[in-house]
């Protein structure tokens, strides 16, 4: 592919996901993005022979980012920054990549290979969230039985997943909107009460910046 | 309406909720019901004119029922045997109803009352559960701050909403896989490090039931 063709396929992507994320993808259709671009239909055709193709190549480059971020060590020197750390950047590329959270169900609904590899995400999400709660246990600043650390690990990956629809679906706004910080926040309160002492007024400090 | 036209009425919610239930209401037509019925087309047209006005008849039942648990009175007196009852009968209504939440927002994103009308059940839980933990703090068996306990509420309210979805999103069975169990689990795991000693030791044991 020549730099040409390869600099208009990345800004195929670009305008793509500004436009999927301002109005959903379903509302979005391939005729928009080359007008958005002031491409030709058959230009951006060219690039991509379907809008779907466009959606799994931006779930691709989501699914790249949040593996590095789910590749995180954990064991004994598991602190609780580790954790905040894990959520935060996970949160940041949920919200970068919102289209695919605020119409989960439907895009999912539409293509099998995308909610196998989405599972594979919110799996992946729950398992570091576990070895981090486990290695937080190991290292002494975290009392909570394996069933406890399970549960807490499900809380974390359903709110990665679904803070955003349902912030969506409520009217009312609340403080610190900010999908990321609030998100963060809200995975991070059903964690706090585990913690000992330090860990707790670490994670606690962590937490209220957001509301700020 | 005639006895026997009421009586089709019925059969024909009763019949379309569980073919909803079954196999998610974008994949059901009136024709599916109404041969599920053995009844004509023209005969179910009589009495739904869309399958949008099944849906909505549907989601008004639900909503009574929803309305009849969230008016469950909090004050000095709540215990934590409340918060239990209230989150079990409201995943059972979950459970009856949840084509409502397995494909939460294509429905809604189609029907702009819907959604309305979903949001304000979805905030009646995140206010009665907000409600109850600050009855439990009055009574002295709950210790939060009213930022926690917003939170607290808010992962109630979105632990009812999208559970379902979240466990057929990912692969993997859990332990004690009941809908209405895991749920009622899920959300409470979140209270339980909040409360005092008895009422911790009261509600992990009401808990731990639904994992046996």
């Amino acid at each position: 592919m020549s730099l040409r063709a390869r600099r208009t396929r990345d800004r195929i992507l670009e305008a793509s996901l500004r436009l999927f994320n301002e109005q959903g993808a379903p509302h979005v259709t391939t005729n928009d993005i080359a007008q958005e671009l002031g491409i030709s239909p058959g230009n951006l055709h060219y690039h991509f022979r379907h809008k779907g193709d466009i959606v799994a190549e931006l779930f691709a480059r989501f699914r790249a980012r949040a593996d590095a971020i789910l590749a995180v060590p954990a064991g004994r020197g598991t602190n609780v920054e580790d954790v905040w750390l894990f959520l935060h950047l996970l949160f940041e590329q949920v919200r970068d990549h919102r289209f695919l959270f605020r119409d989960l169900d439907e895009l999912v609904s539409r293509d099998r290979r995308l909610r196998a590899s989405l599972a594979d995400v919110v799996d992946g999400v729950a398992r570091t969230a576990g070895d981090l709660f486990r290695g937080l246990r190991a290292a002494g600043e975290l009392r909570a039985g394996d069933e406890e650390i399970d549960a807490l690990a499900q809380s974390v990956a359903m709110t990665v997943t679904y803070w955003l629809s349902y912030r969506a679906l409520r009217p009312s706004p609340l403080v610190g909107e900010d999908p990321v910080g609030r998100g963060v926040f809200q995975a991070l309160v059903a964690v706090a009460p585990f913690l000992r002492g330090e860990s707790r007024s670490l994670l606690a400090g962590l937490s209220r910046r957001y509301l700020e």
